[in-house]
């Protein structure tokens, strides 16, 4: 159904019952329809957004739980969610978004969406790529490999590099600029065919199941027997507890976030950080938010390496926004096969 | 009673008698008589020592746990224990080192020591400043903190920085450090008495006293209210943890040791590890005896600021090794006012 020239539309939003205890459950989400008004007020910096895709990331897991952390507010009960997408500009009030434009950046999780504040909104310039890639490799996951890997990780030729959630957006793509500088790359995911994923197409050295394994140390010590230089840590606890113990001189753990946490009421306690002493190693947090400065700088480096198959992406594209409860569920489960996508219109 | 010319002299040690769970005790270490001859083997690199002063240092507390631990091994049950001190070379079969010559470095709790590997004895040039600053300002510990501070917190004018453990001998140079570089900076101690001290002797703006706080992350709010953007870590466990909910946004974290953890059977979790990724904040370990190559710049550094009294140093001398299992054990429980020192022999 054409939406163009219409004032008011229907629009389907998946919004939060309850904030959420323990696992999340498709349950503690309802699709709910509503209407909207497709003109952005006049006396605004709005814009009207029909979303076309959406991202299913780990830390909305966080916002569902209802606890405040620094740059990570808990969603709004009854509103829809929030999170990465990219949209169509159905109408502006903003002088630098124009109608038709395509944009990525943070939307809502419904059909169309008012985006009053458009710090977070970033033009499309390149639609010879699939639109899809601006939630992953070529949106804020692609910036947080960019940025993890070349402005923290100070990798050399030779590192033994080791990634968790590497199937995710970031992490299949931070192993392959790691296999690009001459690392070596293990990689850990949650089934056994992303498993196969991490080592046949993405190149990973080698790549484990760490639901299939009873004793993190010990299997570290196997997979990464020559030690561990660059810890990329996307999932924190347990896996970074052990790492610590696995980790060369001067090994460096590099954090963007922790996804095995999340959920966690009571989160596990780190316990061989003394370790870091003796080995003189480092842990570095950082938020690619605050590298957005480096988008340009990155895009020209990744396109050609995505026109020339010098990297490989793996996306996971759902159908239709009544699956999004389902699937964003999934990813912390480890359901999903690469980046976890909604599509609500293929445009 | 002199010793030149004897070839055996009786010699006192202090030996560990079973390995600690638990607290240490002075009943844990025991006081014993044996001989010693006092020739260096001639087919040797050895030395022998007459001991002048030893060091208290809280990694030997983890010694006599008997758990392993890369670079710090347990301690061999009823041998004599080591640590830092002063000696003087009464033989020596190592063309490095003549008779008389004082020396720094590892040694035994025991009256003469044969060194038969003397890669961390280094010898004393500079005789005018007591002999016992070579355990502390002049020692390891001054190393440690100058390698802390200038080679790893990458200090700048103005910022915060907070101490743990800042009356020992690594605490109180590494805060004057600080002052000197124009930082504010926060120290905490474990009595009364070293809080009045770090606060007018040593100039720290503010000084707080752990054991009379129940709520670190409270306490940290009042006293470092700006945020921290440095923590010299020399205690790890529960005051890191609440550091790190204190930091500024590119906090750095340094850490030389973890004293509080030492003697626990089951070290502190580290919970607020999650807090380092929006603040892009830095965990950095270290070890200083990979750092010796810098002990000459250092001396060129300290020696004039001792001189010139631009820096203090304190010291909380014991007379006799007959006293070192009580002092040694009083400094886990911060009963020492400055830098612990044993005095085996004023020389």
């Amino acid at each position: 159904m054409g939406t163009e020239g219409m004032d008011e539309a229907s629009n389907m939003k998946v919004v939060l019952k309850h904030y959420i205890t323990g696992s999340a459950q498709e349950t503690d989400m309802l699709l709910t329809a509503g209407t909207m008004k497709l003109k952005a007020p006049k006396d605004s910096n709005a814009v009207v957004l029909k979303n076309l895709f959406l991202s299913c990331d780990p830390d909305m897991i966080f916002k569902m739980t209802g606890h405040k952390r620094e740059h990570c507010d808990p969603y709004t009960l009854g509103s829809p969610l929030t999170g990465y997408g990219v949209g169509k500009v159905l109408d502006s009030a903003n002088p630098e978004f124009a109608v038709d434009d395509l944009v990525w950046g943070i939307t809502g999780w419904e059909e169309y969406s008012l985006i009053s504040d458009t710090k977070y909104l970033m033009k499309i310039q390149r639609t010879d790529v699939p639109l899809s890639y601006y939630t992953g490799i070529l949106g804020m996951p692609g910036m947080t490999a960019y940025v993890g890997f070349y402005e923290h990780c100070t990798p050399k030729k030779g590192d033994y590099v080791f990634v968790s959630g590497a199937c995710g957006a970031v992490g299949q793509l931070l192993g392959q600029f790691a296999k690009l500088h001459g690392c070596h790359v293990v990689g850990c995911a949650g089934n056994p065919d992303t498993v196969d994923l991490l080592k046949k197409k993405f190149g990973f050295d080698d790549a484990f199941n760490y639901r299939q394994e009873p004793d993190y140390d010990a299997t570290l010590k196997k997979y990464c027997s020559e030690g561990i230089d660059v810890y990329f840590d996307i999932v924190g606890g347990k896996m970074l507890d052990a790492v610590l113990l696995n980790l060369r001189p001067h090994g460096r753990v590099v954090m963007c976030g922790m996804i095995s946490q999340y959920h966690l009421e009571h989160p596990d306690g780190i316990l061989n950080l003394p370790s870091m002493v003796t080995k003189e190693a480092q842990i570095q947090g950082y938020l690619s938010v605050n590298y957005y400065h480096l988008y340009p700088k990155f895009l020209e480096i990744i396109l050609p390496l995505i026109k020339e198959s010098k990297v490989a992406y793996v996306e996971d594209v759902a159908d239709g926004l009544e699956t999004a409860p389902k699937v964003l569920v999934g990813i912390i489960n480890g359901l999903n096969i690469g980046k976890k996508v909604v599509a609500v219109d293929h445009h």
